[in-house]
């Protein structure tokens, strides 16, 4: 299962192969995952990361459950295949396709706990494969829709990683730049570092390296002098959570860039599945926004870098209103943030 | 020559002592600089920083030319001098105060070539140490004025460092939070990285700890997160130059944050000496903007964190335009940007 030059995990003889994010752009190695536990770590360290992406894992890490259930079967199946699902859905708390790709295996191992074991399994392994190629389609899809909004001879910024690695393959924001690319549109390509993880120099650097999409670098402090100079025509960037009125949950320092866009009056596209559109949460205040370790800001690549004792904040996303938006784009469509409710119930 | 608890350089036994600023936090070690090469060295490649502190550095690099100008007297010491001040000019192009110093001690030179030579070095030594002594009384003049616009119970933030490390002591950004902190009105600095070179992590956050300041560091990206929910209630930088209608530059990822501030309603101040206003620059659009090595971006402490061959963008220093301002604070007073034109011809 490669889709384009880079693949961010396969799975094979029934166990899932997640790339380790954290070695790029050094290395290329794969984590072997055989249980829903070896899942849960993967989540949690970091070593998948990428909304799209943790919900098609996690996906898999209940098809990995469903395998090593020993033979239980009806009410003892069920109370199993709960207690494997909350272990992963407690690994991040923001990205909202993991809560969504649970709870769909989750309902599914439900009606089907009385299957016999390997049935179940067959089962849950068949709906995992399901949401993995539906994402890749959807991600096509975006790339296509959002295409249409990219002028030729644009230089477009992104920041973190919403590529091909943050995704079962092919990528949102990266996706639609992929597309554009594809019809030529695409000057260059900013690349936010994206501190602290540097999402940007280590994965999507990677990315665009590989698809020879010319790109250049900058710490994530110069967009607003870019912007400045006329250096930028669009942002694109992915999300982890989008509140039914529109807001968006996306990686730290992307709520800065959407104010940075509207006082330069640059059009902020924000490229994500229907999945990530979360209609039970009405605005962006009430995402919760995961607080990580201050040691990711205080080291670089394990290097501390600042004194010994220092505090530091590391809230891990921000949230970015509807009102500096220009437009969502789904495989459904393009739509202003507020439009996106009528998408409540499709699919 | 100590101002605090630490010190950017000392003079000794004619020779300039400087605090080696890329090894911080980690290491505090002193080069000796005992010609003007060594200085034109020291300058360029950031063994210390800061726009007062360059200018300082630069008067006894001047000095040092002074003292090693063999025996010559009259047009040719002139020469010798010019092409030494020369060098030292062609270090750095941004920050004015290096210009500003080096224009004061050359004409000094002119006036004075033909003294006798140890006459001749005594006296640009003596300018140099008065230029020094000025610098600190400036700035500790800008942090008795500054500390009247904090509001007890304020957290501040700053970008880069504009510290006693920055100038030849006390500071600038920071001897305002410096005075309002010893008039216990700090809560707390918010302390920006400030990639790519790391001057928040590495040398304000090493200052702040030596003075115990509580401090809180944060990646670049995390000013407009923090600003929505109200945890900062003033942002002060400093500037390495101000153009004659008060637009300022300083190091990179200051003009976002000017943008954030008014976004938020929060004010923005900038802390510096009359020196840094160059009333020659009309506006902030004809300050040459230092454009720096992008190996600079692609690698942090040696480490390669972006793939081989990636290009990458290195301006060290943005605008930020006068109308973000909310004031800035200079020895000579509190103004708002526009009027800072006052000031010309004093001093």
């Amino acid at each position: 299962m490669r889709y384009g030059r880079v693949k961010t995990f396969y799975w094979k003889n029934g166990s899932l192969y997640v790339l380790n994010q954290l070695l790029l752009p050094g290395r290329t190695a794969f984590v072997r995952c055989s249980t829903h536990k070896d899942v849960v770590k993967a989540i949690r360290d970091m070593i998948v990361r990428g909304a799209p992406a943790i919900g098609v894992v996690a996906a898999f890490g209940v098809a990995l459950a469903a395998k090593r259930a020993g033979g239980k079967r009806g009410a003892a199946l069920k109370k199993y295949m709960r207690s494997a699902i909350k272990s992963i859905a407690a690994t991040r708390p923001t990205a909202v396709n993991l809560f969504w790709a649970l709870d769909r295996m989750g309902r599914l191992a439900d009606v089907r706990a009385d299957a016999e074991p390997k049935r179940f399994y067959w089962i849950l392994e068949k709906e995992a494969l399901r949401i993995l190629k539906e994402d890749v389609d959807a991600n096509r899809k975006i790339g296509e829709n959002g295409e249409k909004l990219i002028k030729r001879g644009s230089s477009v910024l992104t920041h973190c990683n919403a590529g091909a690695l943050a995704t079962a393959g092919y990528g949102t924001a990266l996706g639609v730049i992929r597309s554009a690319h594809n019809k030529k549109k695409i000057r260059r390509v900013y690349v936010d570092e994206t501190r602290p993880y540097l999402q940007g120099s280590r994965i999507t650097a990677f990315e665009l390296k590989k698809e020879r999409i010319p790109y250049t670098l900058i710490t994530d402090s110069m967009a607003g002098h870019l912007m400045k100079n006329g250096d930028i025509d669009a942002v694109i960037v992915g999300a982890d959570r989008i509140a039914a009125n529109g807001d968006v949950a996306n990686k730290i320092g992307t709520y800065p860039l959407s104010i940075l866009a509207k006082y330069h009056d640059i059009p902020f596209y924000v490229a994500a599945p229907v999945s990530t559109v979360d209609f039970k949460t009405g605005n962006g205040s009430r995402i919760r926004i995961e607080e990580r370790s201050p040691e990711e800001v205080l080291r670089i690549g394990g290097v501390m870098i600042a004194p010994e004792g220092s505090a530091a904040r590391h809230p891990g996303f921000d949230v970015t209103p509807a009102g500096n938006i220009t437009a969502v784009i789904t495989e459904k469509g393009v739509f202003k943030p507020a439009r996106l409710k009528k998408l409540r119930g499709v699919k």
